[in-house]
């Protein structure tokens, strides 16, 4: 029998995580499809164990969910309305699958109230192995604007990080996370429209961001035709 | 024999208010003396409910505090960190005390390690009647340039709500909520300075405020100079 919820981890908090991407001009997003059946979707999450930081506790899940470590992770808001039960659809899968796992008071300890603490994480999508867990189908990357509707209130936590990302954005200049190591200037405008779901003039965007000297200019990238090749930037160490 | 932390609430979850008042261009905030004589002093706080949203329980223990209803309030951060447990002699006094009151389990309970979900609130100064806890021996304004070392984290607390509250201010224009009913365009601008603890210059930041079109011009304010008297300004309804 594992050791669970009634002498491992604290009760009735959880964690979800909202773990965005960035690839081929879309801002995207990690969701887990449950082996349920009933097409319930949903956001990886986990619990807190008793001896952890709410921070480490965060920085584990992703690191199952993702195979990375010293992901850049932003806590954003806690989810804690009374009525933030389990659909009770899903809630009888949770009990029959968990219950042949854990014993019965762990089983109602998982399917109890719970509030959820909201992180959000900023991943440089080349380098991620999605892990589903042990009550995933899947666990894929889908464009915000091509997500499903997903159990409990985790729409509304997706909605949520995503203004909360957007507020940082631009102040704690954080969308490096996103990027590869080195990128163009044009690659870097493209995620700033992709985020903020608008154009920007090139000019102003540029001087804006060389204002900030943050950036470090390297050789030029190489495209075939050199005079017109664009420099390459990285972040400032 | 109260029914308490085993029943009533969820356990190792706490919340602490940080309710900022304002006065004679002083920002101040609504700290407790313990009654524990060793000088512990901390910020309001108190649990959450099984049966009530994280909002609800903010409020009710903003109400009980304070004696005012639908105060402006906004939870900022989770402090989550593993070895945040009670100071040693605090919890000895804690343990004597609630002991007499509670049951044992309850008063362990107590004692626990506590996740805090961090709330502040704005409220008009003038309207709030401090009501003290059972545990505290005053509860009273203090300038958040006067704070005393208080038990926990929670000057810590202290300090990131004052960072949230200043990154809020302008964005969200949530400052009418430590001002009367009317005001004066210099009253505002003491707030504003106040706030962020550096001067504004007068023309522009009439200016600002007047674009943004949210406030409403009314009667002079009379001083005896009627020439010299300012205009007083409320919030558009």
């Amino acid at each position: 029998m594992n050791k669970f919820g009634t002498e491992k981890y604290i009760a009735n908090l959880s964690i979800d995580c909202v773990i965005f991407g960035y690839e081929n001009k879309e801002l995207k997003v990690l969701v887990a499809k449950s082996k349920s059946g009933d097409g319930f979707w949903n956001l990886p999450g986990g619990y807190i164990m008793k001896t952890e930081s709410i921070e480490n506790a965060a920085s584990r899940i992703l690191k199952v969910r993702t195979g990375l470590e010293n992901i850049y992770l932003e806590q954003f808001k806690v989810f804690g309305h009374e009525n933030r039960i389990i659909d009770s659809k899903f809630r009888a899968f949770l009990l029959t699958h968990l219950t042949e796992k854990y014993n019965q008071a762990d089983a109602e300890w998982m399917t109890d109230r719970f509030i959820c603490i909201g992180f959000y994480a900023l991943v440089e999508i080349s380098k991620v192995n999605p892990q589903k867990g042990e009550l995933d189908e899947s666990l894929e990357w889908r464009s915000i604007k091509d997500v499903p509707e997903m159990m409990h209130d985790h729409n509304k936590i997706l909605d949520d990080a995503l203004k909360a990302l957007r507020q940082n954005f631009d102040q704690k200049f954080i969308g490096f996370n996103l990027l590869p190591e080195t990128f163009t200037m044009k690659e870097l405008q493209e995620l700033y429209e992709t985020v903020y779901n608008k154009p920007f003039a090139m000019n102003n965007f540029q001087k804006k961001i060389l204002d900030l000297n943050v950036l470090e200019r390297l050789e030029k990238k190489f495209t075939g035709a050199q005079n017109k090749a664009p420099y390459l930037y990285r972040l400032k160490r």
